[in-house]
């Protein structure tokens, strides 16, 4: 670390800040859209489901072009100091395409296209990728896992919730019996899945009714996303697959606050109406992995340190919803010892998608 | 504090533990039902709504004892050091019953019953109450509120979430703008209202489909009122009546953790969208105290203090679900300031519900 | 609090920073020096104690222009957000004067001179002083600090740790018998007294023989001044004085991290040995107030906070030694409640120095 | 984990507590006597050294029993889930040896008998020990450091700060250069020097005068600690031997709250004036490791893992002075990942002192 050179932190002689940009950082939930189909919005677009009339146009207009341009892409990881960033196909994605076998086909289109677009040519030592698949059929679902894997040299999923099967409010959560066949080659390839939020379908928010917009914010995301980490916790699935990896974003949805209390209830209830072996503490212990995308606050922060440890947290961004520059300087500035540092901002992400 | 007695923590000489008891404790989220009607079931009852499979049987029986047996609460309420408890009708309470009038004549009677069982008599030094109140007709809510103040003594009223009109899937949060007439009432009679949990209406949860009771645990309630929390507070309410007070339990139903991510996401929205004028934070600042009720985590009280400052958290239990001796000594021993600790304990309670 | 103006935290559209300026801010451990006399140095000056070989040229400069400049430093305040900042003489001030008369008539002339300079005149509303006094002559400093908070309106008085007498090597402290009239004195005038840190003497140092500077780095200044403030708890001055108020800077020099520690051993001790009648923690929560001068690390506000309660730690910045707007801005977007930041920004200064 | 068994919390049915005793867990800094010499007093003994008249009679009594009493250690260890005890000479041992020869000869007979009561024998398995050495002569120490790892199998050295040579007064830090012999002989042996706390000398301790009893309670042991570290990385041994491994106890005496602070102002020294290259954090991350051995304080926890990372922490108690049961149950008790758990309560033990 020596010779690093630290920028003045006011006009006066000898004022150094205390933090140096870290130019190895890898980040994680980072978006991206495809030509290949306009996945910003469900397959048909649902009526309000993707608008978003409560967002600030600029905002949008930028963040539009971002999502494809990859030479800005670069330029903002420079400023950042950002060695690697690994792209998915932004949410709602392949979930929310209601037609299994467009779900299907669609998803292979857009894994090409991010192989061709990320990890080839002038930029592929800056990039990695997450996969998609149609979770609408489970079985393709394993087998373009597969592909991504073993051809793309993809580092793994991502999936943005639950699907939507036919139409709008049919959805299906990952940890319905006909997700098997997807789990037990995701445990096989040895990779993981990156478990993205996804805003709640129109039918399911009635606590929203008259501010949908929560439904959007990170409030919304964050109990859906969180809900279903723990569905796939009480399911049993991580018994049956306990090698599986999960990650989760947004410093783990909350979880970190409420996992020791629902352990605390569970000891009143019947464990024989569990579908689950373990404590929820025991799953997140092995089998979950959490990044930082998306926070920007110290506390959270501290209590998922706390909670997972530090060597399952990951620092990210979700650019370009998130900005690279604000999100690094945020997390090079957190007190803690440089060891956890390096770890959280590269050396975890780099043995969890084996990056050496 | 000097000539108390610390309890030994080890056989050994002069080892003595680093906590004392604290009698002057003051308890506020605390459960009672009475013979009036059937409080812990919706009226009339939902299948599958109040039956909780997974619950252990034991410990179902000793809370329903608990819930009526008072010389067995006060007897627990000396072990545990805790001179005053707040008691009130138990989830889902009034809320649950589908027919307006009948809520609203249900609601004077219990308010009644509470009355006569713990603020007149042998034990009245030890208990106030929160009145119950049918807010499926607003301005009987609000006639009922004055009279429970200023009739009954009682500190302030108390809501289970959502209300359910007419029946079981149709639903009014405090928000709406029919709830007007009860607000105005709070605050001129500028007592705070306690927005306990509710578990959402099995039409609500499709998320939980297939594990039911993860809505009826912790996460379920946390999730449901927490919401309905972000709802009061950008519908506007706060700004129309600037001096209501909310109390929340459980360490503020997780928002401490999310509360400066929304802030933060929301620089990115349109102001004009929002029927609010402030930010959540300030809101949080100006309108709502917390308690730590059915929390025994360092974690989640150091992020809940951290939020909301010293001068409106406040420790409780949720008595009988959880128990007086446990939740106490946990607070006991958690590391602050002792001033931070009185105000805590017991003089923020004094304070807001003007208990000198 | 709408109405403010957040700066950009990027160049992108909408990504607005979360912190705004608070031109509240007040600052109490602000150093100034006087033409009465150098300030900075013993009187008679002593080889090795005031050269600082280890500084550099171009920050001692600045800080010595610092000292003095008056329009310089109202010029950084306005930068910083800081309404009012309460003046002292700098270390190792009237304390280093060896010859008690000389340390009297000095004492009292650089207090007019404050007075003058600070409290008259273009920017008296910008400033207010805590006065100095001679140790050296107890009774003398109790008729000094009566005639600094009566006549020239002071807010209490600072001391910057022991005093020398008669050479450089005899010292009293603060707790020796002989200084009962100052301390009977300043709780009649219920002022605080601002226990300021000294750099040990030459010949107290052994343990930083050969590394001297580390005994004029904050490590030795804090292990002197807490070490002065535990001799001031267990010699019973505040069971004879009650009421006293004593502040210290640097976040509490260090207590707030060993306290626990040293009341949970005193378990062992024999009670009769002491000559105080209370823990550690309980003289800490009644009898001390804190500062943040010089700290800018979130760590230690937390441990800080967490132990001297919010109505307690004030925020200030050691200025010009430290910077007012880097120590502004850090202490700004530190995550708490608006109103713990307020008392600790401004508030708690304004009611233990009676500014209002 | 599963199929362990949660003690109850109270008598309620299914109120279990949240913890579970975990017997794996390794102690580090834990003292015995021998019967070579009374290792509690300097040799000679110094009037006022070592008499400790303020400490309670039957606490000295049952400590000094449990210094040598195998038996009660390994009931001790059984009934607080301890696997493992590394255990040491106590303070001050040889370091209180004026006169070097003897200090020699007394460092061999020590180890030899702490490896026949310890290290052999019926409880071989639950014993490791930290090897004495004379630094009176370093070259001589360097030598028995060799054999105490190579013949007697020990797994480290621990030294009780400063060494007295020739008198009471005339004390020598191990950063001086005659020490170096020692330091290139422990990074060749790639073991760790555990820096045991000392009471500083009569003479050293002015700033005690009159409360000497502070100099030896936490206070006084961690300041002379801690500065003796600090002496350490500023002397810039650790440039010349990058390799080397120190072990602090009581969570860093203390450094974790002030390291931030002096890098802080470090900013504004020469750095020509130092013999260190990096900053002290750097040294901290790369040759520290840090032990929790006589605190249970839950602030100074979370402080310390913050500051050395959860590879570098590790669980300790400080018997007999302080009670292996009573810090057992608070380490278990505290939240936090029980992957971290691990480490700290045994996995960075075996692992840094090769245990495996």
């Amino acid at each position: 670390m020596s010779g690093e050179i630290f920028p003045p932190a006011t006009n006066r002689p000898t004022f150094s800040a205390n933090r140096w940009k870290q130019p190895q950082k890898i980040a994680l939930e980072e978006a991206i859209t495809t030509s290949v189909f306009n996945s910003t919005t469900t397959l048909p677009p649902v009526r309000g489901g993707a608008e978003l009339p409560y967002v600030n146009t600029d905002y949008v207009t930028d963040v539009k072009n971002r999502l494809s341009n990859v030479e800005l892409r670069v330029q903002a990881m420079d400023e950042a100091g950002i060695a690697l960033t690994v792209v998915s196909l932004t949410m709602p994605g392949i979930e929310g395409i209601f037609d299994p076998a467009t779900a299907v086909e669609t998803a292979r289109k857009v894994n090409d296209e991010t192989h061709k677009l990320y990890c080839t040519g002038k930029y592929a030592d800056r990039f990695r990728a997450f996969g998609c698949v149609a979770m609408q059929d489970p079985k393709a679902a394993a087998v373009e896992a597969e592909r991504c894997i073993k051809e793309l040299g993809f580092v793994g999923i991502l999936i943005n919730g639950y699907s939507q099967i036919g139409d709008s409010e049919t959805v299906q959560y990952l940890d319905e019996p006909q997700c098997e066949p997807f789990w037990a080659k995701l445990e096989e390839l040895d990779v993981p899945l990156y478990l993205h939020p996804r805003i709640p379908t129109l039918g399911q928010m009635r606590v929203y009714r008259g501010y949908e917009f929560l439904a959007g914010s990170p409030w919304g995301f964050g109990v859906e996303t969180a809900t279903h980490s723990i569905r796939l916790m009480v399911s049993g699935l991580f018994d049956r697959h306990p090698k599986l990896k999960v990650i989760l974003g947004h410093c783990g949805e909350g979880l970190p606050f409420s996992l020791a209390r629902i352990d605390h209830r569970m000891r009143h209830f019947q464990p024989q109406h569990y579908q689950c072996k373990l404590r929820m503490q025991q799953y997140w212990d092995r089998n979950f992995w959490i990044t930082t995308a998306g926070v920007t606050s110290d506390q959270s922060f501290t209590d998922t340190l706390r909670s997972c440890g530090e060597d399952r947290l990951m620092w990210s961004v979700d650019y370009p919803y998130e900005d690279y520059d604000e999100t690094g300087k945020w997390f090079e500035q957190l007190e803690m010892s440089e060891n956890t540092r390096s770890k959280i901002g590269w050396e975890n992400a780099r043995r969890v998608l084996r990056l050496d």
